[in-house]
């Protein structure tokens, strides 16, 4: 491993921790062999193994199977990477500003030594974005990508919208949260998502796209009042990374650009990415997730980490559906939910009491209970009904069922007019 | 290819148009040599060539070196796949039911014969969720899979809560629209998500899930009542297919529920299809998309022939950076796209003809114009000025540009507020 700062350190960390089942996946065991870094002195999160230090990055590239670069930068990460090649190593790398400059070095270079160059982590994080396109996408005809792919300039624009904050006091606010470096001008000037799209826009067109062919403007032109006025007109401001291909060529830039609401990029907000495809068979696409931060991008050079390996080691073959976890199934009984419960029942005092106590009895506890005003039934609220809405805190299926039938039987309850699970909170 | 129906055409139709793409990604042309059909003398879409047609699966599985398998069902599919892996051929399905009922049988017999068995469409149709669970998220812990994977219950259920229509209601228009069968059992029961559950946690717990393991409820239960309650409390109504790793093991259901409004999958409408994953390291995913139809399910299965493929012709050597399609990159000033300009003017008759001629002048037209309420601006509104909101048609950049300048230009124009690209529309 090159390089050992957030991402590494939290790569060694997946490393460790995920041991057996890594291996298990890939086949053989994942060993680290080393790890350089600048300053072996420098104080480390204990998961990092001191022994494993080095300073001496260009020996350590020459006794790998699979060299991870994350030091970021041209230099000497181009060269590292080369020279692991050369050594018959294989790569992965998170490294866009590399990309973007000089990809087409490393992949050719990775061709003729029949190893393999992964990135997934370079453009969107742990967003897998560049299978999909490199693998799934293949038979199909890619016309559009649209971009969010910068979290810092989304989480500004987002701030800017639900607060009316003009960008700086935005920027300051990212600064303090540390979605924002101290100085965020690779993201509010639109570097970091220029260099994205370059290596998209690449993907995409099976086309060679250098960072200087992406047309750039950041975000610091962007007002409160323009993102004020955009809602005003049913549009959220994103900063997107957009490639085109026209019947002329290939469109690669990045600019703000008002998204309408309806649109499944305007609702990324914060810190996320997405990235939206449109393609001539498939249609249209999105792929949303964390775009930056330590264990995120962790997890996507981790994927290409046991891709690299399997490839080594199964000689390409493609992975099978290897069942080796083989967890016990759960009954549906034991699955744990909250609940949503719509009862009629006589409206008269104690009756919440008794159907709340016959929760209890069934170890259900209830999270809130509203009375539904009448009208939505036209029984309700006649003959002295009334319409409970009891949101129930998490329990077990079991537990749900038998306190529903407890409750159809209780005398004040005249009827369960629907019971409905809550997922996704 | 086994089967011939809306999907198949399409795939026919993709093998043919893109033959010199395909042929490019995969390193050797792809030659389709025969498509098994029960009736041979069935109208066709002209692009299916009938001297292809044959009646004896069978037969052509043997003299295949990649077999597609788009009929669906357990029985002939089942054999015939096992016939083609024993003559060594990999294959393609997107039959789910197959999949969840005796997948393992299929991967086992694969995996032996040494070949491969993609089915990438079984689960989400155009949406890349296979490859991303297999490779991009394998070094990672996935803990939870929430899916709106079909899209016939998808409709009816926003049916239900934009028009408050009743689920019968809402589900004879979706038969209308051609996105219901005849038939709903196997959609509005959870059936078919249920098979697609089965895969999906089979896939991200590497554990044998068989379709009876999973806890099925449909939709018919749900009334109009139910979905506008669930808005009232800030949630929509979804069908979800569930997979949970929990410590005691692993739990996979299907059954309607009510899901946040501000959760990315209560904002997927109508007919796609959306894939949530909460992983270990990755935190939330999204992947989003078409889950049915001819041509987008057609990208999936092409993608997955082109992946067997390349697998065949470069052993496994993973697809290299091919810039082979080489598009010549257009310069900014050619790109199209639309604009939003705020102006400050003096507001007094005449003025916005004289900024609408000078916009006709360069070539640009505008869709639509606003007077902006004063108070935005101290300034606007008083001294006898006003602002005004265009919005333009698709124009190249370059107009644009000269249109502003002349714009700024205008004496009646006092200031160009902002210029804001369109995009997404």
């Amino acid at each position: 491993m090159l390089g050992c700062g957030v991402v590494g350190t939290e790569v060694v960390r997946l490393l460790t921790q995920q041991a057996d089942d890594l291996a298990a996946r890939v086949g053989a065991p994942l060993e680290l062999v080393g790890v350089a870094v600048r300053n072996v002195d420098a104080p480390r999160d204990p998961v990092v193994d001191r022994a494993l230090l080095t300073a001496d990055a260009d020996e350590l590239v020459t006794r790998a199977d699979i060299v991870v670069e994350l030091m970021g930068g041209e230099e000497p990460a181009r060269n590292l990477l080369l020279r692991a090649i050369e050594h018959g190593a294989s790569v992965v790398t998170a490294n866009k500003a590399l990309l973007a400059q000089d990809g087409p070095t490393l992949y050719r270079a990775a061709d003729e030594a029949g190893v393999d160059v992964y990135y997934e982590a370079a453009v969107a994080g742990a967003i897998p974005i560049v299978r999909p396109i490199r693998e799934s996408l293949t038979g199909d005809k890619i016309r559009r990508v649209l971009g969010i792919v910068n979290g810092t300039t989304n989480y500004v624009l987002d701030r800017m919208a639900t607060d009316g904050l003009e960008l700086e006091d935005a920027v300051k606010e990212a600064q303090g949260l540390g979605y924002a470096e101290a100085d965020p001008t690779a993201d509010v000037e639109g570097y970091d998502a220029a260099a994205k799209a370059a290596i998209l826009a690449s993907l995409a067109f099976h086309t060679r796209v250098h960072l200087d062919d992406v047309y750039r403007e950041g975000i610091t032109s962007v007002t409160a009042s323009d993102v004020a006025w955009a809602a005003r007109t049913g549009h959220a401001v994103k900063l997107l990374a957009i490639a085109e291909a026209t019947d002329d060529g290939v469109s690669v830039r990045v600019h703000p650009a008002l998204v309408p609401l309806d649109h499944p990029l305007a609702g990324v907000r914060g810190a996320f990415n997405a990235v939206f495809v449109e393609a001539e068979a498939a249609g249209e696409l999105m792929f949303y997730g964390r775009g930056a931060g330590g264990a995120p991008t962790a997890s996507a050079v981790l994927g290409d980490v046991v891709s690299a390996a399997r490839h080594r080691v199964l000689g390409g073959k493609s992975p099978e559906e290897s069942t080796y976890a083989d967890l016990p199934l759960l009954p549906h009984a034991s699955a744990l939910t909250r609940y949503q419960v719509r009862l009629v029942v006589d409206d008269r005092p104690g009756v919440l009491a008794q159907v709340a106590s016959t929760f209890a009895g069934q170890g259900v506890s209830i999270e809130s209970v509203r009375q539904v005003p009448d009208g939505d039934r036209a029984d309700v609220g006649t003959g002295g009904s009334a319409e409970l809405l009891l949101t129930t805190h998490v329990a077990p299926e079991a537990a749900l069922a038998s306190t529903t039938r407890a409750a159809r039987d209780l005398a004040p309850v005249r009827e369960v007019t629907s019971v409905l699970r809550v997922e996704g909170v």
